[in-house]
């Protein structure tokens, strides 16, 4: 192996590409970026970390570790209903980390980085004697006071969500071992590389009265928005759109049911509106899978109608 | 101890309060802050982590910590000439830290939110395995095209640096017994709890052809000048300010001179200027301590008017 290089060379080398053709970031050569939402918008910024063995497996590809750093902060995007812009990035990294890592991990930013049209704005680059550590600051315009938030769900709107539910849990389960997945590594793959719903976030502006992503589960999440906008969240499982490698995991065990709901890392969208939505918005399946009602707290109920009591309200990491 | 709460309480607890009479925080409850730079301005964003025992030490009182974390990033904003408007924060903590590490730790953000003018906007909170780190991502607004930049010095300029150089170093060597402080522990002070030069950064803005914050060490934060600017930067030791308690170390044992031209730490304002500039700037001393000429690198001249070599080009983390 070469001779280590040191911070300012790994960015020249590594980080500076990333950040070619954003004028703000010039050029990754200043104490901070400069940049502007430009007339009629203004700025979505999220920040999101991630620690090896605890929200990515360290023996993950780095080009997906990557990727997945930035997706989850552009789903937080996608759920606001901004466009990205640009991130930061402070990789937090064991001095043992090798160029050959890092040369895929900026691989896998450039992929995505050319995909959802986001640049490298700045950022940090240290060492820890612990865990690869990520820190990922996205941020996105949106038309000022039209981003979508969490507080505006009123009774009598339908609740929806994107794609399909628990994969991402499932597909951790299954590259542990624990689940079974299909012959594609669907799960699997799902729970690497998220896909962040930008298009559909963009498509809700005007038509979503809440909306968020679901990271920590879906019953967890849909309790988020029923406390900001202060209603009861009512959903009916076997409305719960499930992807058939989902399916075929809760045929063969069906407690499985419980991490569709409970499970997170979907990165789908969940919102509700106060109208009937087209099956497909944006490219992407949406489905209704309850209602708001006054009140509080989300209700889960059964095939039957009847309320369904879950062990765990959400997935907690650790 | 109390039972641990979950991350949705701790933000609730901790972290909410430090937001609260920022409006684009949305209180925490949302997937991303919403942030406007205002008419005629842009936004400053820069992003610093800290590793403990590699940025700080973990038996740091804990509110030096957090005002240290917001510090280092508010420097980056002065040397924008940018004005704090919010900062979003990645604590990536322990499973072991309590929640009495927390409380003081958030009251010293709060102290130093208060001091700054700058709120908590968002963030995360997550656990790790590994030593506590936080990244911070601190946005300021400045004048559109008015930000200070490292690119504008130009030869003929004068190269300035505000208060004194190499105590944040010497802080350092003297926490760790290898220095004599003085009675105050004013070296150990500087180290903890370095003060951006926010006031500076605005009043230099029509004044400084280039400026950076001192956080590598003068001699390689001004390489940064020299490289970006192309130009070459041309310094005399004797010029170069010190503190009584620097100056004292430095008597004691003249080796230490390296370590104020190379030691990081400092958070003093480096830059340079077409003009002559008064003594003190927005209350700061401010020191002309070289000039800008035809060509590249930093020249360092001892008493005699000779080119110094230095073994090192500035302070490296580990």
């Amino acid at each position: 192996m070469a001779a280590a290089l040191g911070e300012f060379d790994r960015i020249a080398k590594f980080f500076k590409p990333l950040a070619a053709g954003f004028p703000g970031s010039l050029g990754l050569t200043d104490d901070a970026a400069l940049i502007s939402p430009g007339d009629g918008h203004e700025f979505a910024v999220t920040t999101d970390a991630l620690v090896a063995d605890v929200h990515f497996r360290s023996q993950d590809p780095p080009d997906l570790i990557a990727r997945k750093a930035l997706r989850v902060n552009l789903s937080d995007l996608a759920a606001m209903g901004a466009e990205p812009v640009c991130y930061t990035l402070a990789t937090i990294l064991p001095p043992s980390t090798d160029e050959a890592w890092l040369e895929v991990f900026v691989r896998g930013l450039a992929l995505d980085q050319a995909e959802f049209r986001i640049k490298l704005a700045g950022g940090d680059s240290v060492k820890t004697p612990g865990p690869a550590t990520l820190s990922v600051t996205a941020i996105g315009r949106v038309e000022t006071g039209r981003a979508l938030r969490r507080s505006g769900a009123r009774p009598g709107d339908r609740v929806y969500v994107s794609g399909t539910m628990g994969d991402g849990a499932l597909g951790l389960a299954a590259l542990k071992g624990r689940v079974a997945d299909d012959g594609n590594a669907t799960l699997a793959g799902r729970y690497l590389l998220p896909q962040p719903r930008l298009a559909l976030g963009r498509a809700l502006i005007g038509k979503a009265s809440a909306a968020l992503d679901v990271s920590d589960g879906l019953v967890a999440d849909l309790g988020h928005i029923a406390e900001t906008s202060g209603v009861r969240i009512v959903i009916e499982i076997e409305r719960v759109p499930m992807s058939p490698a989902a399916k075929a995991a809760v045929a063969t065990d069906s407690r499985l049911i419980e991490t569709i709901l409970t499970g997170g890392d979907d990165y789908e969208l969940a919102f509700t509106a106060p109208m009937e939505l087209p099956e497909r918005l944006a490219d992407v399946a949406v489905t209704c899978i309850g209602r708001v009602e006054a009140g509080g707290g989300v209700t889960v109920l059964d095939r039957q109608g009847r309320p369904v009591t879950l062990s765990a309200g959400g997935y907690r990491h650790f």
